[in-house]
């Protein structure tokens, strides 16, 4: 059974990438999707954890060998989601969560109109700020990504899912609802659940 | 917010009535639609809580005033679902969970194609005949029920969600799951959730 990749798109600074880690952590059978960058690593992210982080060069080698399913250039950096990863881990039938911006998403949906959207809302815009200056974003940059978060939050409607992270604890468990209730699908019926082969065969396994 | 619809079918003795209780008492605005009967109420049965228990005249006068939404015969007794309650719940913003069996669920989708429909699964027919004998089914009910549930097995696939109900908690929590993944559809978004009227601004609400 092939598995389904979720795109989680939220305004920088909401808590996105906590949100994921944590469902990644508590869902069987759900891989985080590692997207490259060029950016800069921000203090306490690693390479192949939290991004691919690569320099200019390398990135401009893999857009020409065709290896991302999508790419784009944010705040001057590019960003890039590695298209065989993704194959790959779906094909052997783990859903995927693929944490990008509202650009990324559509890019995606016009090649997987499967995939399965979801939004991540801040409680309020200035919450949305303290966040970012908690987390020790320079002053500068808080200015462009609230600017960022003004353009994308009017997204949301696009999404098949909205959560609000008001208190992170709710929103990961609303985000693992989506992912597992997705699992009890019909279409996604796990034959392998049925055992007795008198009830195998009136199912048409 | 209107609410939704949703409908659990299952062969009888699965354990529906069972889940959909244990489900509705655990979620917030979410109630059962309670469905007419002329059938004799079964041991513990209570008129207005597992059925309304109607005479056969009783029944046959809602039938001319269009009091249902679908009614079928099944075993010689009329089943019916109230027209009214239903509209009048859901415009109130509640959920309904409305246990049905295959040819209902099928009636109500024809004017219905918003329902959301979960079908549940016994894990083997061999477990499906001792919960019948074990709640106290006469031999010849329970023949009558296994030949219907045959039948009805094979529907499983017109529906939108499949749940096994293998093990009673486990099939609750993933009937509950489905409905509150469902209210986190953005179709579905509840403007009350965002206070801050710069973000409601820029989200449209």
């Amino acid at each position: 059974m092939k598995g389904e990749l979720f795109i989680l798109s939220s305004p920088a600074g909401v808590g996105k990438t906590t949100v994921a880690e944590g469902v990644v952590k508590e869902v069987p059978k759900l891989k985080r999707v590692i997207t490259c960058t060029t950016r800069k690593p921000r203090k306490g992210e690693r390479d192949g954890v939290d991004y691919y982080f690569l320099s200019k060069e390398e990135f401009e080698e893999r857009i020409k060998k065709g290896k991302f399913l999508e790419y784009a250039v944010v705040h001057g950096n590019y960003y890039g989601t590695p298209l065989e990863e993704i194959e790959r881990e779906l094909e052997k039938g783990y859903d995927l969560l693929l944490v990008i911006d509202v650009q990324g998403m559509r890019q995606i949906l016009k090649s997987r109109k499967e995939a399965i959207t979801i939004f991540l809302l801040p409680p309020s815009l200035e919450e949305l700020k303290k966040r970012m200056e908690k987390r020790g974003d320079p002053p500068e940059e808080i200015k462009k990504r609230l600017e960022t978060a003004k353009k994308e939050i009017p997204a949301w409607r696009e999404y098949d899912f909205v959560v609000v992270n008001d208190v992170l604890m709710e929103a990961k468990e609303d985000v693992k609802r989506i992912i597992l209730a997705q699992r009890l699908k019909s279409y996604r019926f796990d034959p392998q659940r049925i055992k007795d082969p008198a009830l195998r065969e009136l199912m048409g396994l």
